[in-house]
């Protein structure tokens, strides 16, 4: 006989409520790794992937990695007194976003080659591990790591349990990501896959290093999301987690894999623990076609609001 | 007290003959996997990659790769009359390999594009899986999987062993490499780097598919190679493997990192049970400055003919 707290102990989601969504993930383990089922499927092959942005954290009031952009910016400035006239970084050090908006794609990628490049690879990995270990989110006072979804970390360790290799497919920088990810989701560097620029190999002071250049090499959003997959896991996941259009390619191409498959969305629709937003958000837009999409094929839409008993670790 | 014959069950390099290169492996192997030793590397960090083509199989009288490649244009060619009286198929087809020598590169991406391209990852990969269990070595008539390096197989096996991450990091097509590198080598699709063309998501028929598109979309040689294991890894080898001029910038890569690093050059020295060339060689070059570096940095050069016992499996 078990008293309650041995079957807490054992519950593997503890901070999911006892919903539908709970039961998909856990029904669909049950059957992929149980190996007299008829949906058994060998270990090599348990794939799945996950969106970052509003998937495993939080991505308002704007990407996470676009504030550290910011916080860069004006950390840069006084060694670039030009940008005081120069648009988009005008703008941005006088804290109108609606200006840096303005500037549309080529201000913001005049951001990216200002921020992101212009230096080694170690050199960012540093800029990287510094800002995370010490920035807070403006509005929640939080660590941004503070803002990772307790219930998605309780849903990689349990994948993880069952044999799952688990891996980040965002239209985040692959280069921003890897310096924490493996601290944060237990993620190795090897299992992130993102947005990339451009890397030159050159030899200074006879040392070899790899440069950031201002280009962009690939964006790992909407169609890219397949093509990023099979680019570096060859191979298609059993199991996707997104939370907005932009992950919908990712969902689609899991499942024509065939058999059974776990799809999952996130719906940001508590705004009293975290934010609620979907069809008319500039950010993680989550369209009526998008909802209507999960219905037909059965994918698992989770509501913050009602499947998650936590949000945020503590 | 144990009989030679157990002596010889616990040694996990069969197939190396007791000299200075199996002896830098168990070494290297030893000091970085005790967990009291200054060199201790921790399990996430033991990241190993190897070349491919001269490293782990043969690579002579041409690249497997564009063996494979000229099979496919033989088979296709009843579909494209146009291809005898068009350059590089005329030449190819007659077996006037020096005409196709002659059209150059571009030549060379014309018949990419016609074997590579024009099909889905998953229609590409079925004609790679065919190829390989069927394909025989026009000189060894050898299946190309038989053609593989034993010692280098034992060595995978060995570093896996003691907890490394195996990686090919291959000039070769990434998509050529995945159908058959688990089952050969022991290492999965997600560990493969090589070069790429590019791929498209589409939906045919309502089912999501990625084309593969005649276009070169990175090539992982030279320089390319540290670029692609940041891309792909994130994490800088301690342990590198190549052959060939082509490996030098992964070599280095490998050993700017600091720390005890095992670093080795397979070469072909061994006319009687497979091949010699170095330095004159269009095909895998180990030219003198390669060897030169290699001694001034203590790279470990492995002689097929002094340091392997056995070459090829069976």
């Amino acid at each position: 006989m078990f008293a309650s707290s041995d079957l807490r102990a054992a519950d593997p989601l503890p901070s999911w409520n006892d919903t539908a969504a709970k039961k998909a993930i856990t029904t669909f383990v049950g059957k992929v790794s149980t190996e007299d089922s008829p949906d058994f499927v060998p270990v090599p092959e348990r794939i799945a992937t996950f969106d970052n942005d509003g998937t495993l954290w939080s991505e308002q009031p704007a990407y996470f990695q676009l504030l550290f952009a910011f916080d860069r910016v004006k950390a840069l400035a006084p060694q670039h007194p030009e940008w005081k006239e120069k648009e988009p970084f005008a703008s941005l050090l006088k804290g109108n976003l609606q200006g840096v908006a303005a500037s549309g794609e080529k201000g913001l990628l005049e951001i990216v080659a200002a921020t992101h490049a212009g230096m080694s690879t170690e050199e960012f990995e540093k800029i990287v591990t510094d800002w995370i270990a010490t920035a807070r989110h403006p509005e929640t006072g939080k660590l941004y790591t503070g803002m990772v979804f307790l219930p998605m970390l309780e849903l990689l360790s349990y994948l993880r349990e069952n044999a799952f290799k688990t891996f980040i497919v965002s239209g985040g920088g692959i280069e921003f990501m890897r310096p924490w990810t493996e601290r944060v989701y237990g993620i190795p560097p090897e299992q992130i896959i993102g947005s990339r620029i451009k890397t030159k190999y050159e030899t200074i002071d006879g040392r070899p290093m790899l440069a950031r250049l201002p280009e962009i090499d690939f964006i790992n959003d909407k169609e890219g999301k397949p093509a990023g997959i099979n680019s570096h896991i060859g191979r298609r996941p059993i199991a996707a987690f997104g939370n907005s259009d932009g992950d919908r390619q990712m969902l689609e191409w899991t499942q024509a894999g065939g058999g059974t498959r776990l799809i999952m969305l996130v719906h940001h629709d508590d705004a009293n623990r975290e934010w609620a937003y979907d069809r008319n958000s500039k950010i993680g837009t989550f369209s009526d076609s998008l909802m209507e999409e999960a219905q037909k094929n059965d994918w698992t839409v989770i509501s913050i609001k009602d499947d998650w008993k936590t949000v945020y670790p503590e």
